[in-house]
């Protein structure tokens, strides 16, 4: 199977964009879900062809993960690193931090911790220099607060919450930087599989918070990634 | 007009529960939307031939109001007190405060206060003290942080927000009384009319709290003096 | 891996809140939906390092139960108890009753039951006496008033239903004291999974009720208790 | 005016269907919302050249009605008449009531008497005997189960209600005869228009529940008709 | 487990309602979703003591139906009858047919049929003569208008159709008897699992259409029963 | 004020897009709603002076269009049409008929015209013969069936119905020509303002149909133009 | 079990529609989901019998795809080819192309291409020239750009799109031709299954475009097919 | 009523935030909707005395302005600027440009201009350099990459459109810097009030898009100035 998918480096199913580098200054990255392990390789192989040396897969389960990684010649997986939790592997390693500053990745609980992975591999992937703040919903505001030095430090703030996603407004109230909002669906009922950490979000009393997806934490650590390095 | 008001004291529209008193600890209240002038005023006369004394009539709008009162006798109106920011009229004045202690109405923000006020006169017509705690949203933590104390001195605590309601979340993380949660239909776009603060409600990370429906001062009003008389 | 996991009293994933147990009058629970079995023990012990006897895990289905229990010592698994019906787990023991009276927990129907003793579970574990009332749902109003005194004694009642959720709106027409009213998941088409019990209840046409998310049961036994609490 | 809306009785905007009465056992009804007066003129005598003697308009509000009473002849208005409460026009007169027996309408509350008188108005005009119980809402059982009797009597019920909508699952519970649920769209917030009644209808936990659109006073009673001629 | 399941005869998790057959005319209906094997032949067995002899058991998929079958006692297993495709079990066998006329049961397709089946094994278990119509979907009217006498002719139409639902409004259109729609979740995408048939049999342009739950057979065949009863 | 206007035929408010014409073979239509007159009397001039000189004016209704007309010129007025039911304008006059042959604009009821006639003007407008079928909904089968010849005749069906919908899936089952399907907001209650007849045309269970947004006469007439004229 | 099938040609559960061919253009296709393969084997051979040659299976996945073959007698299985990407098979082959022109069947990712198969499949199964254009989504405008003129070439196009499905607007301000726009299930969180891409493609500001069911290829294909042959 | 006012600058419905300027970097805004003029001029006041200078009032109507105005001294009305397009008004003057570049303001179309203006003249506020570029939606491409240069010479990108929203997902492709994007209520139907272009700029497939609530221009120019300030 190997020598077919070798084959494929122009494939029917995906289009290079080569300006793409130059453009948004990042490279695209792959979304793994809905991909057979073939086409993953096959986009992998093109994209390389097309000259971008680092690159990020995300959705990538354990399973498909090997699949792919089987479909892989030994130099390509020397390259190759895999992160378990947030489903995600990056190929040629990540870029040195730079940027602004730091970039602040904070959760309400610790089930939202794979969602708050995914967006701190993703700005790590694209050169920022990341903290990680995790556990410290609204609901015991000590925990919170103990922290307020490190989160009024940072350059940019994701606020990671599912159920009511409160901690986006309380950060938001806290800090002059950017607050990128990532609801998750954590909860059960009535969150509607992340619907109610969404809509509050969205109306966050706080001004400077902007929203992503729900469970979007590449979304947030590449938006993030943007921010810090804003004007540099 | 008046005449023909007196003589329908058993009206059609309207059946007496004349148990109720015994049975709920609390007599009937008017929800007075969707019912005339007329339906309001015979209700009243109905409600007190069947023994209660005081009565309270919620979303009775100014024009309404006015309407009912020109239907009212002379000695009728004397019992009569209307407060125009909850628009809501009381027959019969107010219980003196009982219960285990007081009942603290905080708001997220000032377009709150009008179901704040419903909820606060709802439960001091109903026999409680009561502690308006306003604007002191989570974006200013400062500003809840310095009526903790009151907060927390409270038997029952009802939260009023609208937007994201994340302000019920937090309070309910500082206290050990239960807390009504109240979603206000506050904001715009994304909030649905209170959707969003509904949602967050029933989803908070905090334990003790419980949610009546959008704008619903009346019901919150009502749950806190059932809860601030429990074994009394 | 009961080394490893034993040293995780401090873990990357979860904060410590050893003030809330002073501040709230209960201490943590622990919601086991969406964390592994090491992150439930290492939060066990770290809470017990910060000085909580009793501790409840919610929402612990069979299977993580035993993997969680392979990881405990012996003398913790001496303090373990499991409760298949409500997938909760109890470390510690229940506190004794105490508070005003008993809390009623009634149910529509058999399907529902599985909620209602997590609310039952719930409310023992913080120290209620608790009495179950199963199987009285409104299509059968004999089944319901025949048990109309039982409920009438109890300080506060839990009505669980799912469905059109009617219950509620009985059975808080029946009493003085609050009512909590969980929504559950029960039924099937448009009942959107718990969407129709959950509206029902935030709009029941009686007055003391308050409600909290679909199939909460926890929250409906812990805020009972609250109540059950208040002025002691 | 007069003269121009006389010669449209076969107008563009409209098609006759003579057939009908003979196949649906009644005639058309027309639709009053979203007509002008002149189309509602027209089709009123569309219909009579086509042998239909009794019509019904329905949702004529008194500002259109009063505009299509001014295109009538003096002998097509001595036939008309208007029912302020459901908005509604007979022209013809109503039938002399036969099938079964008695149609029950029964409404939770005052609020809902409107969409009650609808259906009573089109249940009158098909023919059929009908009896008004107003304001038996479940929050006051004993005031229902006064009714019990008269309810037990009849051939159909409709149960009209809105805000939870619970009265349809007691009435269902209480009878062997069919129950036509209407959900009303009394109520605020949460109850999103009638929404939260219709979604509790249809997941009634009593059997011989069926239910038609919100407000729809004019299907329910249409449908309660055609069951009490059922093999008639 | 024969032994243990044979004394639950009064459970715990079930209360007996055993005036419900003299007032609706109809015995209890077990819904099986939701319970387990030992709960449902405990209920059984209660239901028999109260003296219902002939009980319907829905929603009971193959391999509980098993489960159960292994409870019953050798007498018991003679008197049940398991219909594989509505799965449904029927005890004590069905009554004989009585009522007005025929209960037509119609489909728009064939993936609608086991929703039908259970509609047309209820209205059977209940004394009625059923007729079954398959497969005449709107989109082939000459399928239709070749059955319309068989149409005609029913005393009750069950009307079932999933995707866009436009077989109730056509048929609705056929007839003066009263039709029972019933929506299915027969569809992908935008039909929301049934949500747009619901929503377009509630706005059905004809006259007399009632409706019940997604895929709710069993309500359909219930209520069309009752229909076909009325003034019997 | 009419000086003021001619000057700003390069505004601020909107970017001439002259390639359109010879790109899309259709000038731009402007969107009256939420334009001033003042911009909708620029764009009209920026249009005409990029070569485009017949100009549909959509969503304008009679207070605006007057204020519009008031802003033009002597020639400019000389060259402009309302149409009064539909609110559309036209500004250079309708183009010559030409495609493949007739569009037959279908509609279930007398409400749904205003809608209809936007789209019959439109293709009008973009040279195409319309045949106007208004009133034949499913609910009287008859008056669709006469109607047969004429639209099984025509090039391209636009078929326009509120409530459930069910016209265009008959309609598409008589049809081999496409059919574009427009739901209306006419109904209320549960057709959440035409809902109800989107999901039902999204669902049809007719092969040959595809839908646009609700009340959207304009998109339909301008999609039936796009395929009477394909390879034209 | 093949000699059960055979007889099955006439079953009670499907009913032939032989004018379809003629009145359609097209024969039927029959939608696995939902049905037994006996069932789908069953109308198969029905419809050969009422004289359609060719036939099209949708949604039917490889494990059915084998039940079905394993019914079919030699000479049928010779017929058949199965599609194992858009899960369809076509018996008797395919018809030659003809029509206006070519149908472009545009993607904007990879993941869209199961559906775009489903859409490729069917038009040319009713006798059409397709052409690929796949993984040309709008973020990388150029890829997109780079296909102009093969869109611009096109007599139909189908867009496909999850996510956002912005490429429907796109691609529709490109052409004159008619955009038939399908959108995918392809995304999570907030795209509710396809919700997202649905409604934008409803409210494209581009004129000639119209939508189907999420993920229905099927649909999109038979549209363009008849559009392709308008007037041939 | 100024006297009265005047004295109100520690108001019962408010509280001050002082440390908000030194934590937050900006001043608080005051949200006028739902608030009176009095109380607008209360907090007004009440800011200044805890030192702020320069306040944005938004979403205050032409009227409620006119009532604000006249409250006020001669003094303060010299400070007071209202701009009528995006109904805000700014006292004290806006702050002088700064941070690391400028931000683009890029709408679809005209009629999303006051939501636009809202951005804008919020970002000026807060110091800002703003370039406008309106009416470039994704219906005419060239209009947009007419301004290729402009938008990617920009730090910060604002893209607010309507309908479908597609815009943000086109300029998120073409730009390195971070988009910030803002759904807007135009259009009609099956928009839903925003929900469309909500869930399409949500779903974007360009990956450094971030979003604000419907409408909320505000939210939208103070994220993208605290990002234009990001390690400023």
């Amino acid at each position: 199977m190997k020598d077919e998918c070798k084959k494929k480096t122009e494939p029917a199913y995906a289009v290079a964009d080569p300006d793409r580098l130059r453009r948004c200054g990042a490279g695209e990255v792959i979304y793994g879900a809905g991909k057979t392990a073939e086409q993953i390789c096959g986009i992998l192989r093109m994209l390389r062809e097309n000259g971008q040396e680092n690159i990020l897969v995300s959705r990538l389960d354990a399973q498909k993960e090997a699949e792919v990684k089987s479909l892989l010649s030994a130099s390509e997986a020397a390259s190759w690193t895999y992160y378990a939790v947030p489903k995600a592997a990056v190929f040629g390693g990540m870029l040195p931090a730079s940027g602004h500053g730091t970039i602040a990745v904070v959760t309400a609980g610790t089930s939202d911790i794979p969602v708050a992975e995914e967006a701190a591999v993703t700005a790590e992937f694209l050169g920022n220099a990341v903290q990680r703040i995790y556990d410290v919903g609204v609901a015991g505001l000590d925990r919170l607060l103990a922290r307020k030095a490190d989160i009024q430090a940072a350059s940019v703030i994701i606020v990671i919450a599912g159920m009511e996603g409160a901690l986006a407004s309380v950060v938001g109230g806290l800090v002059s930087a950017p607050v990128i909002a990532v609801p998750t669906s954590v909860g059960y009922g009535a969150n509607f599989e992340g619907l109610s950490a969404l809509l509050a979000m969205l109306n966050s009393c706080a001004s400077g918070v902007s929203v992503v997806n729900i469970d979007n934490g590449f979304g947030a650590g590449y938006q993030a990634s943007a921010i810090n390095h804003v004007g540099v």
